[in-house]
């Protein structure tokens, strides 16, 4: 059944195989009137491409994005937008030894038994290319929202190892290669990595996403609430075990005096909450504060240590995987999980925008 | 927008406000020919039946099931099932002093944000008695499954105290009227929830759910994986802040080699794994291992402490929420969250059936 | 697979079966704060309701709706609204003697192989008696329209009879039984149809809607056209089997220049067309026009001459419906046919809220 | 709102404009296993493509498709299927002199009103070049219908002339270049269409689509029923007015007891039709027979003759629509119309599969 469509009235539909042609994505709803070339797209891309540290992957993918659709004389007209990378690095040979083993902690198993065939030239359409496409949607997403709605992810975890969140500094996160908001745990998690990486094992991570700017009101009871659709799409991210929203996990203990995010007016005669234990999500709709979403990202799970396995034909054998990967899939996640919540946020703008002509 | 179903082969909708007339749901796509009774639906409602011991809210419900449409001579006949059930406990007058005040942690402010209006009289339609046409729901859901499928739920936390996963008994679960699967946690947890609830407080709770018997191959990718539809679903759920799969969080604290499942051919020829922490799932597939799940909630939001809050004038005031309200709403999640499951695997069970004939 | 609703932001889903207890729809997606109440619904229906005149079933229904959700205080709360009708005047008895039997032009044979099971009372879930929900949705679709958008529809065939469309009076059309903008014509058709009853056979008709008000601007190209969408939804309607737009078929015979409608400012110094071949709608979007369509209803399958047919154990045999039926179901069409085109235009006029704010 | 996409356990999204880069439709859905390779694809896109006699527009377009994912070693599998097709035959500067103005019966006015912009090259969007995308989801939807299922179309009408259907020869479809199945009236119809083509006029025309071997049992009551999802799939072919079924408007001049099927065992056991006035839909469902659909095409709206109409600032004026344009754009619709019909069956083919696993 179709199933690589998100969102309804923003919607967008990836495409393409890790070592095919080009992958691509397919946005539809994107109102019109709105300026939009690819340079407002590349930056984001940038941000997620391959081969730029010694912490990620060194497939070297220049994720040079094409508008082919949806933009005339420099703005979007309504029409469906459809936006292209091509794949110039790959070397599926890299696969051939493993074709017909499944590599643990892969789909591989679970893909051959679905579909009763599987594309395992570099994980085929479960491998974490997808996400490109999911970035460049998410940058169309970011122009739909306006500039006063800011959407910035980072990594809280690596391993065992949490930042200290007093140390938390924005400007941080760009200035190194793991998206660290705190410099000194940043340090650290880069002498980790790099034993990890010497080992040929990995490693796993959390990120936090923040989306400040949004306006009370977004989010549809009860189904498409702004929290399920949030957990819904950073679930859908290649390796990513868990989701919480605000306090997440850490509620459960709470006392509901701890718990419940308390109110005054403020001096300027806004409503305002007193603690954001909510994660600025209240019954499933924004409540006005930050919007609070961490991810789990399990470990890579490509790694060069000799692992059990079986093979198709259903008889036990070893695997190494070879090929280049990242030993924390984790650190390229923030762009991917940045996107997502700008595509779920555009959503439900313009779903909102549907519910109250007057507003 | 319209927001009140879930699922696409195997779809609900339900209505109704936790002080109307009644409240209900509408199945749509259930296969013809399964039998079905009120029966069958009763004991799923029962169970998460309010006013059935001290650590729940005293609202006495029958909540009684009728079916009124899709079922003819004792089995399913293809067409929407509608079911419905009377609200009969309701004691609207206990909201009025609250009508114009936001409470804190509930969706008060949002809703009347978003919609302009407000049902004030329990909540209206964000009250979680929303959740029992859930449970009927997944009552449906289950006899879509066949008795090969077992859903089982378990509070594994109050507050700070976890059970002790090695004394892991699945009778007890039945045994308590905590879904404590931990007997010794039980009786520590009655403990603190009889003081909590004499100091008029509430708290947190996580909820875990098993499916074993669910085969290989069902979820799909990309966007509609089961892990991301199953995280959807419980999120939608009232109160509930996170969600995660198998090793969830703690999957971040792994190595490579310590996460990713090794496979095995089992001594009957079949593939196996040999740990689990995939919580069943590769690639938003399920790969034949018991589906894990877990949610937090957040302590109930309704107590009986005063706290700040503002008033739909825009003045500050002060709350104190009476009515009858659980001191740990995690402890009803636990039929919600297996019904949720149910549905999600019922719906993809249809799903996969479309995509391979010859299966 | 669930297909008992219509609509994407205006969403409705139906329930019930001819004889069952009752029948009912679930709309979804109705925005908040309009006015509503049971005395906004119950003409509509009473216009449909069958036992009215001799020109339809003699059934004697109340068709009493009842809100059971969504409103408050009198207004809707954005909370989906469920509508129940009883089902009251069920002689199920009639059908005891064809409940193995397949009959002509009916739904039987086909509700039997593809579900394996049929209810066979009354048709079931394919009698039209689902279509009072529709009727029920249609009238909370109108208070969303406004009353600046009409929507009004007529009988202009029965049998070869056609109206002399210079002779059309609206306000004829609720002074005659047969829904008959043309006096001349009703006084004709009430001569055929006594014929044509007395003989226990049954006649066809066309049936025309006309859409007046809506703005230019409505309708999603490619697949979400407005004409479509209409298309769609009256196809849906039991018996029909043909829906066209504008000049409809008639298209087919004219030339370019016959059949583009050419623009004019007008004298207030709007856009206006100087003709309306295009039915009010060009490239699926409404040009500000009165949009038109119409429909053809083939004749009541129910009636009382022996047919051959076979029954469900393969054998040839004969079959009289007896029962009580409409000697033509195309007049009872009219009010059902007006329901379709204002969900649809609701449901695209709050699409198009959601596309352009400023507008 | 996204609105580019048809279809839901099959479903395709077009993207593109007349004389933008490219056009390409993503179809996702498509079961595993199936071989497809562009050879597939082309000879249905070769049908439909223009330039290929006088009776067409002169553009000349190769219309080369590429499969850009989807497909590993010459097999589906069940990842989104991407195609391509490059535009290169645009002549952008025939439409200079018209940007301003709207083309009588083009979408040109309505677009304008609801996007606030256009693309005036070729009517962009609305430019019934998006048609080759859904004949390529059409060929992908053939493969997976399979070789019983036998989908023909073919001109019935055109202006004031049918065809004798006494003269119906299939064969004689593909051998002239206006699919007319009676050669007599093909020599009519040339001889009027080169008179037409001289005046720099246009006619409409009327399609008839046959899909025969679709078994009893497709199509989803009551919102999803087959006629009506063929309906409107039909109805979002550029130029379309009017969709109908079997007997379609003719049912309203015929009795119950003239257009009921009736039916009688066949001398091979099975159920069979005396007549066909269903086409092949009851109630929704298939019942065995031929499905027959027609629909009507308004002639072409780019003619030139000089026609009043009114631009952008809103001032009357007058137009010529030069360019290359089809004198009746009815016929290149046929193989647009066999692509809608077959992406229809396709999905309810996957549908009716996952109701009922014993079957």
């Amino acid at each position: 059944m179709s199933s690589n469509s998100l969102g309804t009235i923003f919607r967008f539909t990836t495409w393409g195989e890790s070592h095919g042609t080009a992958i691509g994505v397919v946005i539809d709803g994107c109102p019109p009137l709105i300026p939009l070339t690819e340079t407002d797209i590349q930056p984001w891309l940038d941000k997620r491409r391959p081969g730029q540290s010694r912490f990620t992957t060194q497939r070297q993918e220049g994720d040079k994005v094409k508008i082919l659709s949806g933009v005339f004389e420099g703005v979007t007209t309504g029409a469906p937008i459809s936006l292209v990378i091509e794949n110039t690095d790959t070397r599926s040979k890299d696969y051939d030894d493993i074709k017909d083993k499944f590599r643990p902690g892969h789909a591989d198993y679970t893909y051959w038994v679905k579909y009763g065939i599987r594309d395992y030239r570099g994980g085929g359409r479960s491998s974490a290319r997808e996400t490109a496409c999911r970035v460049a949607a998410g940058a169309v997403a970011r122009k739909i929202l306006g500039d006063s709605i800011k959407i910035c992810g980072a990594v809280v975890q690596i391993g065992a190892h949490k930042i200290d969140r007093n140390r938390w500094d924005w400007n941080a996160v760009d200035q190194n290669p793991l998206f660290c908001p705190d410099p000194t745990a940043a340090a650290v998690w880069a002498d980790d990595l790099d034993k990890i990486r010497k080992n040929g094992s990995s490693i796993g991570a959390v990120v936090e996403v923040v989306a400040s700017g949004v306006p009370a009101g977004w989010g549809e009871p009860i189904y498409d609430k702004l929290d399920s659709d949030i957990a819904r799409a950073l679930m859908t991210i290649n390796a990513v075990k868990g989701v919480e929203i605000g306090a997440g996990f850490g509620a459960a203990n709470l006392t509901g005096e701890e718990n419940a995010d308390e109110m005054r007016m403020s001096s300027d005669g806004k409503p305002q909450f007193l603690s954001n234990n909510a994660g600025g999500i209240l019954g499933g709709i924004s409540n006005g504060q930050d919007i609070t979403a961490r991810f789990a990202v399990k470990p890579t799970s490509s790694i060069l240590q000799m692992r059990q396995t079986i093979n198709t034909a259903g008889q036990n054998t070893d695997i190494i995987t070879r090929g280049r990967h990242d030993p924390c899939v984790g650190i390229r996640a923030v762009p991917v999980g940045e996107a997502m919540i700008a595509c779920v946020l555009a959503d439900h703008m313009l779903r909102q925008r549907s519910l109250r002509a007057a507003n």
